[in-house]
C-alpha cells in the first residue's frame, strides 16, 4: 500500500506526445497493417484519450472525476484468484487465472465509487494494435447496463475501496494481457498508466464447461494438468522400462518460455484460443526444423556440442535454455520431444500425457506396410531393407473438443513434435483424434492417416528375386502397434490404453476399421502368402549390459513330414529406432527337424562381439529367418533384447517436511572394466529440487562415486529425486527416489 | 541406326569396378538411409550384377547370349507414342507417355530372340535407392508367365528386332525414369550402359479410367490440360477486365523445370504418383516463402529489382528462370501464383484451371466475418479497419479423384499457391474438394474452410462507442464472394462457375450449408442489426484512367417521415488487395429526404486529385456512410471504380500458316501529358512465340511507339500474341491479337 493517496493516472490533461516512430509495415499494399503476433508487444493505449480538440486553454483539470490510488490484482498463491483458478502452484509473481471463470481485482478509488455518476471500466489488452473485434481489447464494466462480451459485477465495496468480478469468456485469447483502468469523463478517457505489476496470465480452463478443453473428471486434471512428476515408458513390449521426467510446467520461468515459443512462431495472437491451432502450431515449434523450434533431434550417437537425448531429467532447463538463447536446444529424440510438448500443454493448461507405443511404424507416410527384404535363399537383405519398426515412439496425447470434426472425435488427440521424415511436407502432426484413429476415420483432420499407420501397419517379408522382382511371403500383421502406454492417475504405475487406439486383433471391429482406413487410400498388402508348417520360437530374455547369454532358437515343425530348414540368424546392435548399427553375430545352421516334433539351436553370444559396438539404448536385435528345403516356404522370427543397465542409487534423508531442508545421496558404481570418460550426472525433482548437473571426467573401471546434494521440499505432496547418468559409452542409466512430503 | 552391330551392353564380365564413395548420411540412427527425394539422382545399377563371385579365371564369356545392340524409344512427335498419349506438344526430344497406358520400345537384338530360351526385361528406374516394393524399380518382362506391377508383352517380332509393349500402372510415380535393358545369364544379369536417350517421362492421364485424375470429358481435358492459351478474370464483379497468360506447359525446358519443383521441395519420390501430395506440396513450393520455393510476393508498388507482377505474359520465364538460377524468381501477386501454379498442374498432366472470385475475404483463418469500422458518428474508422476484402482473388483448381475423403468430395479441388498470412501456420493451401465447400463440409482436408471463408463471409459494420466496446450496425451477407469465374472450354470467353462454389443466395440450402459449416467451427456474426429505412445507392461508373468523372451518390427514404442523414462520402486509391492507399476526396454534406422520396448527391472528382496516387491497378475505392439523426440508424454503401488503362494496339501480319514467318506490331500512344519512364514491354504467344521483352527509358507525354518483330508458328490451332506494357507510373496495360494458324 505504498503509493496509497498517489494517483494512477496521468495527471497531466493535456493532449498526449506525439507518437513515436510508426511501426516498420512490411506488407504494405498487401495488408492493412501488421498481423499482432507477439505477448510482447506493448499497446498503443494512450493515457488521455480526448474526445474532442482540446480548447484554446487545454483540457479543464480533471480533478472533480474519480481517480485511481491503488490496483491489487490479488495475486498472491494464498489468495482466493490463484487458489479457485489451480494456478497457485505456479512460481510467480503475477496473477494467473483461467479464462470462463470468475477473479477479482480490487481498486481503491480518490473517493467511494458512485454507480450512477461514475463510468469506469477495467480494459484488458493483448499484442499490438488491439481491438475489440478480434478479441484483443477488451473493456470491462462494473454496472448490468453495460456489459462487453466479459462479463464484470461490483463484488463488494467498502469506503473508497471496490473489488470487481471479471469473467472472461471461456473461448478468450491464452497469453500475457495487461490491464489498465480508464475512467470515463466528459472531455476524454483518463488512463492509469502502463505497469508489470498489473499483467495477468489468462490460460485455458479444464475446469470450465464451456471451454473447448473442459475435462470433466478431477483425478484426471489433476494428473493431465497438474502433476508434475511423470513417468516415461521405453524398453521393449514385453521388458517394460521407465523413465521418470520432470514436467515443471509451474516453475520459474516455464510459463514465459511457452508463451515465447507461440511469439516465436509469429503464430496471430486472434488464434491464440484455440486449442486445435495452439496444439497444431506447437507441434510444429518444438523441433527445431522449418522454424527455429525448441529441439534439435540427434539419432546419430554423437552429443558432443549438447546434451545427450538420454541425459535430461526435465522440462524446465530446455524450456528455459530456449527462451533466454532464442535458439534450438541440442539434443531430443522422441521421449524428449512428447515430454517437452507435455510441459507446454500442461502448462498453458490443455489436459495431456505422453503415451509410448510398441512397434511403431514410421516415417512410412500412411503407408500400411513396413518392409522387410530377404534374398531369395531366406537371408536378410540389410541393403534394401529400408523401412525401420521403432522399438518405441512416443508421442503426446492432449484433451480438447473437436468442433472442426463431426460429434464424436473430440477427447484425446494425438499430437507428435518427433520430426517424421516423410509427413505432409512438414515436420508436425496433429491433433489427430484418437477416436478417428481408433475407428479408421483417417480422412479427418489432421495427420489421422499417420498415425494410424504407426499403430496398424503390417510387416510384410519379401523375397527378392534375381531378377529384382519381389514377392511377399510373409505378413505379420500384430506386430506393429502392439501396446500403447501411459502413466496412471495419481500413481506411479502403468496404464495399457492400447483399446483406446485399435480393437482387439482379430475381431470383426478390427477388420472394419481396416477396410474404412482402405477406403479413405491407406495402402495395404493384399497378398495372403500361405503359413509356413514350421515356426520359428525367439523367446524373450532378461540380460543386463556386460553378460554373457544363450540365445534359443526353437524350430517347431507341425506337419507330419521332416523338414529341413537352411537358418540365417543374425544379432545387431540397433537404435531404438530400430536402425541397424552393425552385425555382431551371424550363423547359418541347416536344422532338421522330425515331423510333428521341435529341434532347440542355442548361439552362445559373448559380451565382448556386442560391447564395442553398443549404441546408446543397448538393443541387440536378432532377426532368424530360413527357407524349409522341402515347401521352399520362408521362417521367420525378430526379438530385440533390451540390455538393463545399471542402475543409479539414490536415498534421501531429512523429515520430508516442506521448506524444511533435506539431503539426497547419488551412488553409482562403474561395473565394467574401463573406466567411464566424460560423464554428466544430472538431478532434479518436482516441487524439491531445479536442474542441477555434475561432470566427472572419467569414473576408473570398478570404482564408485558419491554425489550428496542439500535441497528444500516447496509443497507438500508425493513427489520424486531424478537422476540420470550419461557418458559416451554408457546412456540411459537412471535412478530416482521417491518423497512423500508433509506439508 | 549409327550403333547397329555394336553391343550395348557392357563387354566386360569382370566384376564391377569397386562402388564410389559411401553417399553422406545425415541420418544415422534415425533411418536406414537417406529418402530418395530428386529425379536428378542417379541409380545405382550395375553393368553386371554376378549371381556368384567369378571362379579363378573369372566368368566364361557370355557372348553366346542375348546382347542388345540398338534401343529405339520411338520418341518423335509424329510416332504413335507421343500421338496416343498425348504429348506431342511437348517440346521434348525424350519420350514422354502418361500412366496406366501403353507406350512402345523397339528393341535390336544380335540374333532373332528365341521366347523359350533368351530372359530379358526391361527395367525402368527413378531416384536414388531404386526398389521394386517402392514403386521405383520396375523390371517389365515380356513373357505372359512372368509379370511384375507393370504389364509388359511382345508386339511384333521381326528379324532381330522386337517391339515391346509396357503398360505403367495407373498410379505409378510420375517424373523422369531411367530405362536399362537385362539380360539374364546363368552367371548373372548383363546391363545396358546408362544413356540419356533412353530416359522417358511418365505423367499422369486424365485418358486413363484408372488414373485418379481421370476426365471423362474431352473438351474439358483439351481446354485444362492440352490448351495453352489462358484467360485471367480481374477488374471488379460488375465491370469484368481480362489478361491472356501463356501458360507455356510445352515449351522447352519447362517439363524439367515442373519436376524440379519437386526436387527442390525434397518430397519423397515414392509419395510423386499422388496427385493429393504432389498439388498439397506445389502449393508450398509456388511461393518463395518457408522453402524458397518459385515466386516472390510483393503488394508494396515498388519492383525495382524484379519484375513487376502486372508485366509477366506467361509462365515460361517464370518456371525456366528459376529452374536454372534456382532462386526464387521476383515478383508475383495471386493472379501469377494461379496461372504458374496452372502450367505445373497440365504439364503434368493433372487438368487444371485458373478461376477469379470477385470480392474475396482474405488473410482471416476460416473466420466468416470482415469487419468494418465506424466511427460513432458514422464515418469509417480507417486505423481500426484492419480486415479487407480483396476487389478479385485468383486460384488454381485442379480435377482428381479425392480416395481420402468419403464418397462425393473428388472432382475440382481448390489449391492456392499465394501466401496467406494467417494460413494453418504454412503458405500453402489445398487441396480443397470444391463439393465440401458447396456444401459446407469443412471438416475435410485441406484448408477447406478457410477456402469456405474466402466466398462466403459476411461483411460486418461495427460502430465503435468511445468506451472502446463495438456494436454490429449493418451485416451485409451478399458482398464478399459475389461472383467466380474462369475461362470456358475451347473458347475465350468466360464462364461462371459460382453455383459450383455456392447455393444461390437466400436459398434454403444455402442456410443449410452456412449452418453446417457453423457446426464445424466456422464463426458468424449472429446479431441481426435492424435495416435502416434510408438505402444509399452508389451506381456502377466506367471511367478511364486520367478522367475527370462525376460520383453520384442516390439516398433514398423508404419510410413515411423525412430523415436527415449525416452522411461521409471518402474516396480512396486502393490495391486490388482492397488496401487503402490514400485518401483522395471527403464530404461529409446532411441530407435532408423526405418521406418516400430519394435526393442524389454529386460530387465531382478531378483526374488530378487522384491521378498522383494511383498504385498499380488503379482501383478507386468510394465509402459512403452516415448516421441517420431521427433513428440513429447506420447506412453504407461500397463501390470500387476500376479506372480503365489504355490499351495497346497488336496487330498480326502474314499467311497464318505454321512455319512460315509472319509479323507482329505493337503500338502504343501514351495519353498522358507527362513522360513515362522504365518502360517494359514483354511479348509472346502460345506455340507462336517465346517470350521477348523491349525496354524503353522514357516514352515522352502524347508520343508514341511501334515495335515491330518477326516470328513463325510452330504448330496449326488458335492462339494469341499477348503483349503487356509496364511503368512504374502504369501497370497493367495489355494488348493481344488472335490468330488462327493454319497447317
Amino acid at each position: 500500500m505504498s503509493d496509497q493517496g498517489a494517483s494512477l493516472i496521468s495527471s497531466s490533461s493535456a493532449p498526449p506526445p506525439p507518437p513515436g516512430p510508426p511501426p516498420k509495415v512490411t506488407n504494405r499494399g498487401r495488408a492493412a497493417g501488421p498481423v499482432a503476433n507477439s505477448n510482447a508487444d506493448s499497446s498503443d493505449l494512450l493515457d488521455f484519450e480526448p474526445f474532442a480538440a482540446p480548447g484554446p486553454r487545454g483540457f479543464p483539470p480533471l480533478t472533480e472525476y474519480l481517480d485511481i490510488w491503488e490496483v491489487d490484482m490479488m495475486r498472491k498463491p494464498t489468495e482466493a484468484n490463484k487458489q479457485q483458478h489451480h494456478t497457485d502452484a505456479f512460481n510467480s509473481d503475477y496473477l494467473i487465472v483461467r479464462r470462463g471463470q470468475e477473479f477479482q481485482v480490487k481498486i481503491v478509488f480518490n473517493r467511494p465509487y458512485k454507480p450512477a455518476e461514475d463510468k469506469f471500466a477495467l480494459e484488458f489488452v493483448i499484442g499490438s494494435s488491439p481491438l475489440y473485434s478480434k478479441g484483443t481489447y477488451v473493456p470491462v464494466f462494473p454496472t448490468e447496463d453495460r456489459q462487453s462480451s466479459w462479463e464484470g459485477c461490483v463484488k463488494t465495496t467498502s469506503d473508497n475501496t471496490l473489488t470487481m468480478g471479471v469473467t472472461p469468456t471461456a473461448d478468450c485469447i491464452v497469453g500475457q494481457y495487461q490491464m489498465f483502468i480508464a475512467v470515463m469523463t466528459p472531455y476524454g478517457i483518463r488512463r492509469t498508466r502502463r505497469a508489470d505489476s498489473r499483467d495477468l496470465y489468462i490460460l485455458f480452463n479444464p475446469w470450465a464447461a464451456a471451454d473447448a478443453v473442459f475435462l470433466d473428471d478431477d483425478k484426471e486434471r489433476q494428473e493431465c494438468v497438474m502433476n508434475e512428476l511423470g513417468v516415461i515408458y521405453h524398453g521393449a513390449y514385453d521388458d517394460i522400462a521407465e523413465r521418470s521426467w520432470n514436467y515443471g510446467q509451474f516453475n520459474y520461468g516455464v510459463l514465459d518460455a511457452c508463451l515465447y515459443i507461440m511469439d516465436k512462431s509469429e503464430m496471430p495472437i486472434t488464434n491464440r484460443g484455440d486449442p486445435i491451432k495452439v496444439t497444431r502450431k506447437a507441434s510444429a515449434m518444438l523441433n527445431s526444423l522449418d522454424d527455429n523450434g525448441v529441439l534439435v533431434g540427434n539419432w546419430t550417437g554423437d552429443y558432443t556440442y549438447g546434451v545427450a537425448p538420454t541425459s535430461w531429467t526435465g522440462s524446465t532447463e530446455i524450456l528455459l535454455t530456449y527462451s533466454s538463447s532464442k535458439t534450438p536446444v541440442c539434443y531430443a529424440q522422441c521421449w524428449v520431444y512428447a515430454a517437452v510438448f507435455n510441459t507446454f500443454l500442461r502448462c498453458l493448461g490443455i489436459p495431456s500425457r505422453v503415451v509410448t507405443n510398441y512397434f511403431s511404424a514410421h516415417d512410412n507416410d500412411g503407408n500400411l506396410k513396413t518392409d522387410i527384404i530377404l534374398h531369395d535363399n531366406g537371408r536378410i537383405d540389410r541393403g534394401r531393407t529400408k523401412d525401420s519398426i521403432w522399438n518405441y515412439h512416443c508421442w503426446t496425447e492432449c484433451y480438447m473438443s473437436r468442433p472442426d470434426l463431426p460429434a464424436g472425435f473430440g477427447g484425446w488427440q494425438v499430437v507428435d513434435a518427433t520430426p517424421q521424415e516423410t509427413s505432409d511436407g512438414m515436420y508436425r502432426c496433429g491433433p489427430a483424434s484418437v477416436q478417428a484413429i481408433k475407428h479408421g476415420q483417417t480422412c479427418f483432420p489432421f495427420d489421422a492417416a499417420f498415425v494410424f499407420a504407426e499403430i496398424n501397419s503390417d510387416v510384410v517379408f519379401y523375397s527378392r528375386k534375381k531378377d529384382g522382382t519381389m514377392d511377399p511371403v510373409k505378413v505379420n500383421q500384430t506386430h506393429i502397434g502392439r501396446m500403447v502406454l501411459t502413466k496412471s492417475q495419481g500413481d506411479v504405475t502403468r496404464r495399457d490404453i492400447t483399446s483406446q487406439y485399435k480393437f482387439p486383433e482379430g475381431t470383426k471391429e478390427e477388420r472394419t476399421v481396416m477396410e474404412k482406413a482402405e477406403g479413405y487410400g491407406c495402402k495395404r498388402e493384399t497378398s495372403n502368402p500361405p503359413e509356413a508348417d514350421v515356426d520359428l520360437v525367439l523367446p524373450a530374455l532378461g540380460v543386463s549390459v556386460g553378460d554373457d547369454f544363450e540365445l534359443t532358437l526353437e524350430f517347431v515343425n507341425r506337419s507330419d513330414q521332416p523338414r529341413t530348414v537352411d537358418a540365417y540368424i543374425s544379432g545387431s546392435v540397433v537404435y531404438y529406432t530400430g536402425v541397424t548399427s552393425s552385425e555382431f553375430l551371424f550363423r547359418d545352421p541347416t536344422v532338421k527337424i522330425g515331423p510333428k516334433s521341435s529341434v532347440k539351436e542355442t548361439v552362445a553370444v559373448k559380451s565382448k562381439s556386442y560391447m564395442k559396438k553398443l549404441v546408446e539404448q543397448a538393443n541387440l536385435h536378432f532377426i532368424a529367418t530360413g527357407k524349409v528345403k522341402e515347401t521352399g516356404q520362408i521362417v521367420t522370427a525378430m526379438r530385440v533384447v533390451t540390455l538393463h543397465n545399471p542402475t543409479l542409487t539414490v536415498t534421501v534423508s531429512g523429515h520430508n517436511k516442506a521448506n524444511e531442508e533435506m539431503v539426497v545421496t547419488v551412488e553409482f558404481t562403474n561395473p565394467f572394466s574401463f573406466g567411464l570418460e566424460g560423464v554428466y550426472i544430472r538431478m532434479e525433482g518436482p516441487g524439491v529440487m531445479l536442474p542441477k548437473f555434475k561432470y566427472y571426467s572419467v569414473i576408473p573401471g570398478g570404482s564408485s562415486l558419491i554425489w550428496t546434494e542439500y535441497f528444500t521440499p516447496q509443497r507438500a505432496g508425493d513427489t520424486r529425486v531424478i537422476v540420470t547418468l550419461d557418458c559416451p559409452t554408457l546412456r540411459q542409466v537412471h535412478g530416482q527416489a521417491s518423497l512423500a512430503i508433509k506439508p
